[in-house]
């Protein structure tokens, strides 16, 4: 087992990653008050819902859960209200712990949850997906979706501690493992090349579940994360380096409706088209582009997205967070593993690297 | 005009408190990005929305509304929701302020919406009842109410500014100028032992509306309050303090209907429990209940309750959020003007101070 912390002054927390962890030792000491709210998916539950019930109920807490419909289609102020019943429903007062028990919507909805109930609780998350492993367990963003807007509401909420155990990877569906590959495969792309020769060195383990090739990856991605994170906590700067692919990854995810596609599939085209872009523009070479589809691809991720209307696919992506001042910026390749937010890009070429990349 | 710095490091802001004050001056330096949505009701917008936009309008700013029904009972899920789909469907970014312009249901409701959407945005409050004014202004509490509870959902989120003018005192129902009379009060019974000296030679004028008078009652408490809350900023101790009547409050509130009384007239009856308890636990005499009594009577405010079956209103106290480890804990006087926290009580002697001040 590896434990990451992420820096975060007085709300550090650890990230412990491995093989078949302990959630009863791991957890003690992070579990606040004697009320426990395990959220989770109705996939997930039968699982692996009672492997933590056990875990805490050894430690003597009262347990509730409330178990939600799965999919990014619920990840909605209705379902959030669910949440909320249950935790009233149960008696919580303000000394409780939320606990994710799923993906990265089980995540967000539990976290933006433990963020407003009585205007903040602990929280503490066990990620079940390759995705929420890399991306939702480290940062704190957490929120629910509106029909105009995804991520629209939510909240910075910091867990006291993450556990991402690999076996759980196991039961994970071959399309949600490549998800997660395409957020693993965006921080080589953003800032570290040499991950990137990992990545091509050892994708084929990966992609064959590998455990300690699954948990390096983990190891390197959520690392990378904190690093940024704790310089940049609200996302004023830097921080939105970890937005590649994502401006042209909502408009595709958008159109499509949510749950179409996986976020980390519309992550992996977005991708495309950014460095599709980025070579446009001159700054990474022909190779480069082909090296980023390539290594996309080896992930059993798609390249290209299906025929978008250009102009729907432009007002989706003026919806996007990163708008500023009306002015669209997008995070592009400077060089092959070195990204930058910009605004300095010709519209006309940022239309034709989206086209390009539409079937 | 006296203006009050809330010190809470990098979120420092100042309350503007007078009659008759220039929202485009004073506002200017506190709208951050290029659109503002205002926030209010349908009492309100007639009366001061026109005042407000043709200020912020001034200023080069593009102005959306959202205007919501008047009253306690829509401080809900449903209708904060409506500020979102305003806020989404007017194309706002993250780089926009909502302005809440109205009472405490509003601030509570702007301020929730501001604090989530695109997990936060900027927020200025223009409190238009004294309630709010001196209680809404400071602290950065906002939220909205559940069935099971008041308050259940929320944030912490502190304004940029906040605007408190005097002069929309004037259109204020009687009842809600003794409501906020009830949270001025508190400041004088919790800490400030010659504020009550102050309110008990001020308070036919403060009834009859006279604006200087209201004008230092408001910087007292928001005073009083602000270096309550910048001590103890999350509520994790002295905060609590501020409580004073409310755990009986929120049970009469509760049991009656979110909306049928008051939160303040809740508040007055809830302290005069508070300051029954103290005096059967010895802590106060019998001379401080009854000039307790007398100057929230003076403020024709309620000093006692309908009848409540006892076991539904210790029901609702248990709800209440003080409870820690499932101990209640109330606010009391250990002297009059000096509140505390505390857990020793004896729990039959509490039960005769809510039934001897119920109808």
């Amino acid at each position: 087992m590896q434990t990451l912390h992420v820096e975060l002054g007085e709300r550090r927390y650890p990230i412990f990653i491995g093989n078949k962890l302990d959630p009863q030792a791991l957890l003690e000491p992070y579990i606040h008050g004697r009320q426990v709210m395990i959220v989770t998916n109705q996939t997930v539950a039968p699982l692996y819902l009672q492997h933590y019930q056990n875990a805490i109920e050894a430690l003597g807490k009262s347990i509730a859960v409330c178990t939600l419909p799965d999919g990014e289609k619920y990840k909605n102020i209705k379902h959030l209200n669910l949440i909320f019943d249950a935790l009233l429903e149960a008696g919580f007062n303000r000394d409780c712990t939320v606990l994710a028990l799923g993906g990265g919507v089980i995540g967000d909805m539990a976290g933006f949850a433990s963020a407003c109930f009585q205007r903040g609780v602990y929280f503490i998350q066990v990620p079940t997906t390759l995705l929420s492993q890399v991306d939702s367990s480290v940062g704190g963003k957490t929120g629910i979706n509106h029909p105009l807007g995804k991520n629209m509401i939510g909240a910075f909420q910091q867990p006291q501690a993450v556990l991402a155990d690999m076996s759980q990877l196991n039961t994970l569906p071959e399309r949600e493992l490549s998800a997660g590959l395409a957020e693993v495969i965006k921080y080589a792309l953003l800032g570290d090349i040499g991950f990137l020769a990992w990545l091509e060195e050892h994708m084929d383990g990966l992609v064959k579940r590998d455990s300690a090739l699954l948990a390096e990856a983990v190891y390197r991605s959520c690392a990378h994360k904190a690093r940024i994170v704790a310089n940049d906590e609200k996302e004023q700067g830097e921080r939105a380096l970890l937005n590649l692919g994502h401006t042209f990854g909502h408009a595709i995810e958008s159109y499509l409706g949510y749950g179409v596609w996986l976020h980390g599939e519309a992550v992996a085209t977005g991708m495309v088209m950014a460095a599709d872009l980025s070579h446009r523009l001159g700054w990474i070479a022909a190779e480069d582009l082909e090296r980023t589809k390539k290594i996309i691809l080896r992930a059993n991720l798609p390249i290209r997205c299906p025929k978008i209307p250009l102009d729907e696919f432009l007002a989706y992506m003026s919806h996007d967070k990163k708008v500023l001042n009306g002015q669209l910026r997008l995070v592009l390749m400077k060089q092959l593993g070195q990204a930058v937010i910009t605004k300095e890009f010709d519209t006309e070429l940022m239309q034709q690297a989206i086209l390009a990349n539409m079937q």
